[in-house]
């Protein structure tokens, strides 16, 4: 597989008006790049190979064929890499837009895609996982939680991950304009940066990335997510295994919710010399 | 209609634990609500009357009637309050989840409701309006920016806003988990404050209620913005007939060729002493 078929910016320069002590003046500045992506996949046996648009999700180039993995593992349609014999861009056969901003998985022959499943994750992809689907997948996610009892971490090895995690994203402090997710491990080192203009779309990158390099389930790191946590981030966190969840922004009460029946520590509001635990303290020492 | 059958509490008390100066202690927080919140449409002819669930979506509750009014609106499958023949809320039928999070939408027999159309929704719900949708839409919506040209508002008035913004907000500072929408009028004072955990939402409620008021176009109000401001949010603003977008966090690359597109002024970065011009500065005396 090739991940660098094209260069990518996150962000671009522009030229605005600036006003400051009451005067515009013409400045150049940063901002993220927005831009759509589509999802295709390609399924079934060879002598009735179906291609399909799955989705289309506003997102900010670079790392897209992560982001594409980690989305159809999040929505359920692959397991592993394994399901997956290639992955490209394409030019989009319906609007001609641009190939940089189309691509196709193609799914191992053999892979079961129940399309009435796809169709409702259609309805369901504004929240990933809604309503009963939403209660199903917590009795199956119960393994990877209970393999993670072991994740133990400091206080003080907390306190520090805002500042590491500023220091390692190189582009958040030029625009203010992107989300940040990182896995950490228990030394409080950052692994693993990616930034998207969408939260849901970062963490599908990231753990897009640890699934094609096969390292789910992702039971000794924690995650750091540089905005707030809903529900839908809780749930692709345990779904790839991940024992700890810390943010810089507030939780939801859905998320709150969701990280006690998975078993994940929930912490947020995270400082230099605070922190709130929501869920499971017993990880932290 | 009837918009007030279940009391909402947008923020809920747990028991967390806090640490500071490097010890835990148990107080009581406030926390944002997220709860799914599943859309139905009744549409057709009375003989063929068809009934569908065409979204799920994650936010808080409060104003549900008009955040899927907003979103109905948003995406081309009603123009106007007339369309629009009752409202309710409805047990569901497949999953039994509760009452308060299923809402009912009976359409007008005469409006043409396109399924096809509502299906290449689903897979757009993500991001609103993407591709091909959002080029023609961009040419169907200079109407509404060219009756705007009028919308002037001054430099000091901006500065005001954030602070504005603040108080108005009964809930951001307790849960720091609530993006805010709002209208402003060529005064700076504050209108229609809209909370939500989705900023989508939060602007879908807003617009909801306007329409349901026959308010639209909003050509004499400006919209502030508690965190970014993206591609779609300018899209449903611009549906709406709004001339000014001014948000307290950054806007994508997306979001500004958008407001250039649309005759949008974008404001960003906007605090007390400062703020950026992005597009349209001439509303800006």
């Amino acid at each position: 597989m090739n991940y660098s078929l094209f260069a990518v910016n996150k962000s671009t320069s522009i030229t605005i008006n600036q006003n400051t002590q009451g005067t515009n003046k013409e400045v150049n500045d940063e901002v993220a790049v927005e831009e759509p992506l589509e999802f295709h996949i390609a399924f079934g046996p060879q002598a009735s190979r179906e291609q399909k648009n799955i989705a289309i999700t506003m997102r900010t180039p670079g790392n897209d064929f992560q982001l594409v993995l980690g989305f159809l593992y999040a929505e359920g349609i692959i397991q592993n890499i394994e399901d997956v014999i290639g992955i490209s861009r394409i030019d989009d056969i319906e609007d001609h837009s641009n190939i940089e901003n189309t691509v196709l998985v193609e799914l191992n022959e053999a892979l079961t895609v129940d399309l009435e499943k796809i169709r409702n994750f259609y309805i369901n992809s504004s929240c990933g996982i809604c309503g009963s689907q939403m209660i199903e997948n917590i009795g199956s996610l119960k393994q990877y939680a209970s393999n993670s009892v072991d994740y133990i971490i400091s206080g003080s090895v907390l306190k520090k991950l805002p500042e590491r995690l500023q220091n390692s994203q190189d582009i958040f402090s030029n625009t203010g304009g992107l989300h940040a997710s990182a896995l950490f491990d228990q030394e409080g080192s950052i692994h693993n940066l990616y930034e998207d203009i969408g939260r849901h779309n970062a963490l599908d990158k990231l753990i897009g990335q640890e699934l094609q390099n096969d390292n789910l389930p992702l039971s000794n790191f924690g995650l750091i997510l540089s905005g707030r946590t809903s529900f839908e981030l809780v749930h692709k966190a345990a779904l790839a295994g991940i024992p700890m969840i810390v943010s810089i922004g507030a939780p939801s009460s859905l998320a709150i919710e969701a990280a006690w029946e998975y078993e994940i520590t929930l912490i947020g509001f995270l400082q230099s010399d605070r922190f709130n635990i929501y869920s499971f303290p017993k990880r932290v020492s």
